[in-house]
Order: structure tokens, then C-alpha cells, then sequence
């Protein structure tokens, strides 16, 4: 393969956010799901980047994700609200909640909001990095399709239900933990088989249900643990799908007409650290337990100890200033698009 | 090993709250830790049942669990309370915690009660299992002691951190996820230590922090799934403890003179399903899905595939009637300590 080209992210912005406009989009919520794509490029998270940007479009063409969504508030208390998003872009579903989550936990201490019937919501670190730079513990959950083997299952029965939970830390940087309930991602196995590289035992079943450690034949995830990583999927789809009246599992899985509809259900949790703790006494201990592991033996003489979105954010802080590097295949994919639109692209 | 002995779950309830009640406890407290204790064996939970009374006991007669604590309420709103446990036994703090939870979340829709240093909470999914037979989603998780590796390293950094979520469920028998971030717990390394049986590669490491498979050797539990289990486990002390201005990680790793003492924070979160869902139908929709994820086809071609919680429950209903098997060591244990203390023995 030939070396990617760096581009600079603020160009990257304006032109996926200049498609989206171009499929119907509203301006403001174009940027805000652009905002998304090129923030996980940024932290290195090549999987929820750009190169969803093909996949929103064509769910916006076939209507999967509309572009002119009708927000609904369909409950509100001073601590909850459950927010029906019309099958808008995740992104800016997601990012109406945070602001609400923040809202109830600046008045009661603590804020949720579920989201009901959007769509792919992306790197949840971007919201709930958003929430823990004003002062919030911020957790963010979502409930998706069934693509990942239930444990003891030699098929798909759950979903590899993403978890991130971010807490305010120093120099504005907030700590991120970002993860799913798969022993490896939807992602990861499509690198896999792009770079022909076999997987460990116990990450993936083929299509058969068969454990496979061969990319090409790995197609669904085992999950993280066995029954911790189903289980939790599981009970995510209880408390978002089941609790709004919009079940995902049940529906996909019977083969219930429109069942397998792209849609998601998601939580977004915000606790007002403040209250309860002066923010830079938070942020003192917060180093201070860093610092306390950090300090701690490695088993790799060489490794070192990583903190939860350590990694991204030393990768954002190289690609915010170098660039993002684009492979050719994804500029081939995004420029085919800007030309089918009399477009002009940004490399 | 001689076969164990049955003995009836509401005698050894009223033995256990005894011995507590010797101890100092008033006996409304000590037949909430009993029960716990209890609930846990007829759960098959044994590492967090009965083989806890002598360490509990052990820890009254030093004062590290307060037979006499004094609550506090540091903060309270609608939504959220701060409850100073005063180094109560945790089942005792974790149950008053569950009964505020649910009155907030019954006024609000969501009700979140932090716990702050209390001892030993138990088994999560006693007090998750009691919001969800109220109606409620029930969340618990816990911030402890960091015997567990971190994640690259060859020591222990963060708690094998035990997450709870219980949803209502047909029959009145909520559905329990109980799971902690380790790759095996603590009571199994025990379990392995006893029966001499050789660990799968990649759960444990020695005292010196080698990677080790001898049972006689394992110490440390390695984390689920990597950077997850240890991140979670992190996350949760930053949640629970550092919110709370109690932090654990911390002072134990930096020696501080009593950063050893045994000690845990917790939250409670309690949302009530019939404000957002009809609890007939959310009860229906999750035997939508359970029926639709137990036609899948089995790895094991003899394996079922069990929901959360599903083999507790079974356990339960089994040794509910025909009593908890008392193995012989734990026999000796509890009646030397009746023994010293002149009282009678349910055997």
C-alpha cells in the first residue's frame, strides 16, 4: 500500500460536513455528526471515522437515517428524559442529550437521558469527553443490533453494545474509557481481513458459528469474557430498548418484518462532580491515583502503563497538528463521492 | 472430602444474625448481613456467603466494620444522596442505600444514592434483585481495595470491581447480571488453591507478578479482557471513591499510614420502569427476547444457554428446599466460633 496523505482535520470537517448538507442535512447538524467522525479519526479511532461517512450517506438516501429527523421529548422529570430521536443521525441525537444530561445534573446532581430510536451513534467517548470537560462524571451506553455471538451460542444473538465512561482530569484532558463488550470489535475483524492477519483463539466465529482464527473466515464476534460481555449487551438492551417500547433483539432476531432495520437506543448519564467535590480536589486525586499505578511494575520491561484513552489522546495531539493520515482507498471512496456531487475535496 | 451437611437456609439466617448480634450488632442490622450472607449461598454465590462470617467477625471484634455506625447524609436532592456509612457492615449501608434509591426514583424517575465508606457490600445482586422486584432497574457497583493486576502490570493496582444490573422479570424472579472486572475472582484463586486444580493460562499472576497457571501460587487476578476489566475497575473508583472525597487506589499503593484499612464505596441507582414502560409489557418484552435468544443454536451441542443470573436462581430454588450444603471445614469454623461464645449450632 502507498503511505496515507495527511490532511488537516478543520478541512476534513468542512467537506463531510458539506456532504451530509448535500444529502439534506440541516448546516448545524451536519457539522455535529462531521464533528464526531473526524474527532474518532483523530483519537485513532479509524473505525467510527470517516470511514462511516459512505455508510451515513446511503443510509440517508434509503431514509434509514433521515436527514430532517422530528425530535420528540416523550418523558420529562427533573432528572430523566426520554428523548425520541426519529431515527436521526447519532451523532446529533447524542449530542442534544448530553446537553440535557448536563442541564437536569447542574440542577439535581445527576441527569439521564434516554435515547430512543437513532441511529449508529458513534465513538460515545466524543460525549462523554464533552460532559467531563464541564465538570461531569459523563457514561454513555448504546443498545444496536445482535452481531455478536451470545455466549454458548454458535450464532449472533446480542449486540457488541459499546460502554464509554469519562471523568474530568488535568490540563482539560479528560480520562476516557471507551469500550464494547466483544473480545474484539466489528472493526478489528474487518482490519483483520484487509491486512490478512490471523486472529488469537476465542475472538471470532465464522459464519457457521464455527470458532475461527482465520480473517477471511471471521465473521461475528465472541464476547468479552464469555457471559460478562453477553450479559451486559443484554441487560443494556433491557434498559434502553425494552424500558423505551423499542426492543432491537427480540424484533431482529425473529425475523419480525423491518426487524432488522438499522436503529439504536442509547443512555447518556451525567453526575455534576462539583457538588459533591471541589472539581480541582477531584482532579488532584485523580493524578494522584494516576501517578500511584503509573509507578507500579510493568510486566513488558519495555511497556508501559496506559490510562483509559491515554493512547487516543496522544494520538490527537500528533494528528491535530500533522494531520489525519487518509489511506488511499478511503480518499478513492470520499472523492468518488464529492465528484458524484460536483464537489471538490480537500487533498 | 466427607459429603456436606443440609442444613435449612432459615436456621442458619437466625444463627448467623446470633453470632452478629454477640458481636454488638442491633439485631435488625445483624439479620440484614445475615440474610445477604444467606442469600448468597442459596445463590451458589459460596465465596460471598457463609465463608464470610469469621472474617466479618473478625473485623467487628477490630473495628473495622462499626457495629454501631452512625449514618450521615452529606447531600441530598431529588435525584442523588450522599450516605456516609461510618465503616457500617456494607450490607446493612447497601440496603438503606437500595430503600432511598427506589423513593427518589419513584418521585423522579431515577433515584442514585452514593455510598460512602462502608465495608464489605457482598454480593451486588442481593440489593440489584430487590430494586428490580419493585419495579426498578437496579444498578450497583463498587470501589475496593486494589488487589487486582492493572492491566501491563506485574502488580496489583486496581479492585476486582463487582458491577450489578437487575431488570423485573416473569414470576417475580428478576433477571440478575452479577459480575466483577477480574479474569477469575478472588473466592475462585481460593477454590483452585483448595481443590489443587491447575488455572487456564492468562488469569493469574504469582505473588512476584509472574503469569502463572499452579493454583498454589496464583495471587493476583489478571483483568477481564485487558485494559476493560482494569479500566472499568479504575473508572468505578473515580465514580464512587474520588467523587466522594474517599479515595482507596491511591493511599493504599502509596503506603499511607491506613490507606490499607479495609474499606468500599458504592453507588446505588434505581430507575423505575413503569414511568417509561407499561411493567406488564416491559415483563413480556424481555421473554420476547430470553425466547428469542434461547433458539439459537448451541456451541455445546448438550449446552443450554443460560440467561444472567439463570443458574443462581436455579440453585436458589433447589437448596431453598432442600437446604444449604455445609461443607465440613465451614462446619468446624462457625461452631468453634459458638462454641467460644456458648451458643447453640443449627446442625
Amino acid at each position: 500500500m502507498s503511505s496515507p496523505i495527511l490532511v488537516p482535520a478543520a478541512q476534513l470537517q468542512t467537506f463531510v460536513s458539506a456532504l451530509f448538507v448535500n444529502a439534506g442535512m440541516q448546516p448545524s447538524a451536519a457539522d455535529t455528526v462531521a464533528q464526531a467522525l473526524v474527532w474518532a479519526e483523530l483519537r485513532g479511532i479509524d473505525t467510527h471515522g470517516l470511514s462511516r461517512v459512505s455508510f451515513y450517506l446511503n443510509f440517508m438516501h434509503k431514509g434509514i437515517i433521515k436527514t430532517q429527523p422530528t425530535f420528540k421529548v416523550l418523558q420529562d422529570t427533573v432528572a430523566v428524559q426520554v428523548l425520541e430521536a426519529d431515527a436521526s443521525a447519532g451523532a446529533v441525537a447524542m449530542q442534544q442529550a448530553c446537553a440535557q444530561a448536563m442541564d437536569k445534573a447542574r440542577a439535581v446532581g445527576l441527569g439521564l437521558v434516554m435515547v430512543r430510536d437513532t441511529t449508529h451513534t458513534g465513538a460515545l467517548g466524543y460525549f462523554t469527553q464533552q460532559m467531563a470537560r464541564q465538570g461531569m462524571v459523563g457514561v454513555a451506553f448504546a443498545a444496536s443490533l445482535p452481531l455478536m455471538a451470545y455466549h454458548g451460542a454458535s450464532a449472533a444473538g446480542v449486540s457488541t453494545a459499546p460502554l464509554s465512561i469519562a471523568v474530568p482530569a488535568p490540563h482539560g484532558e479528560p480520562m476516557i474509557l471507551d469500550m464494547a463488550s466483544g473480545a474484539v470489535s466489528m472493526g478489528q475483524l474487518k482490519q483483520a481481513k484487509i491486512f490478512n492477519s490471523p486472529l488469537a483463539p476465542g475472538l471470532a466465529l465464522d459464519a457457521q458459528g464455527q470458532p475461527t482464527t482465520d480473517p477471511q473466515q471471521a465473521t461475528i464476534p465472541m464476547p468479552m469474557s464469555g457471559p460478562k460481555g453477553s450479559g451486559l449487551a443484554l441487560m443494556f438492551e433491557m434498559m434502553a430498548s425494552l424500558v423505551m417500547m423499542n426492543p432491537i433483539i427480540a424484533d431482529y432476531l425473529s425475523d419480525k418484518p423491518g426487524g432488522r432495520r438499522h436503529r439504536q437506543n442509547a443512555w447518556v448519564l451525567a453526575l455534576d462532580v462539583a457538588r459533591f467535590c471541589p472539581l480541582d480536589q477531584f482532579i488532584q486525586e485523580l493524578e494522584r491515583t494516576v501517578a500511584s499505578i503509573k509507578q507500579l511494575p510493568t510486566a513488558d520491561p519495555e511497556g508501559a502503563l496506559l490510562m483509559p484513552g491515554e493512547r487516543g489522546q496522544a494520538c490527537y495531539a500528533q494528528r491535530v497538528h500533522a494531520g489525519i493520515p487518509m489511506p488511499m482507498n478511503l480518499i478513492k471512496e470520499l472523492s468518488e463521492l464529492a465528484n458524484a456531487r460536483g464537489m471538490t475535496v480537500p487533498w
